[in-house]
């Protein structure tokens, strides 16, 4: 079966309680190398909201409350290997994130300052989060 | 190759200028036949954003303007065909609906009185869109 549609994913802004203005971010042990926020493919019978659960605790043990669905990036760029397109949550949790699974490493850090240079569209994801944090402006439709 | 993610879609809620209150709906032409937001698959290689105006165009002749991403529909129930995702946008546009390509007909009815029964999981889709438009609500993560 030959495969013409973008590939779902989801990824998780991690706040935790006590720690405001933080995110989880992890460091990835598969290519692309460097850091991201916790997420992955979404698996068929699932719901998106199930796979960020999912993906949150796999890669950070945390057990994430979901607050909000945040946006869609969809880039056919984002991604170097194939188009995939992202469904981003903001979610809350309590306790200290440790890398396991994809993640060798997870940490805490300050959102306008993760631990290390951000892979796919991750930049742009973090930077959509401050603008709404700041303002309570969502993100565009982009083409 | 295999296949065993949903697979991503889009669908749109069309407010037509001057016609407050009402939204654009079309009847497919495909099983599972009934009414329906305008919509269909994301290609690889293109963004949400583009998709739902390729898709709107396609099914209904109009030239829409992407105002926001409302939200995402993902439960693995949605479609009796196979698990989808749905990224759906409020959009405007300005003329008639014409139903066209997988729609046998448009139409313009009041968002809460549609043309006929609604398939797929569109009722909900309306209905939060609804409840979004009186009180600023976004529907929650559901799982």
């Amino acid at each position: 079966m030959s495969y013409r549609n973008p590939l779902p994913t989801v990824d998780v802004l991690i706040e935790l309680d006590g720690r405001p203005g933080t995110l989880v971010f992890i460091e990835r042990g598969h290519e692309p190398h460097g850091w991201a926020l916790p997420g992955g493919f979404v698996d068929a019978g699932e719901t998106v909201a199930d796979a960020a659960i999912r993906e949150a605790k796999e890669e950070t043990g945390l057990d994430v409350e979901l607050v909000e669905l945040f946006h869609v990036y969809s880039d056919p760029a984002r991604d170097p290997r194939r188009h995939t397109l992202s469904v981003v949550f903001i979610a809350r949790a309590t306790g200290e994130p440790v890398g396991d699974d994809d993640a060798t490493r997870a940490d805490v850090a300050p959102a306008d300052a993760p631990p290390g240079a951000l892979v796919f569209d991750h930049a742009t994801i973090v930077s959509d989060y401050l603008t709404y944090k700041r303002t309570g402006q969502r993100p565009p439709p982009r083409r």
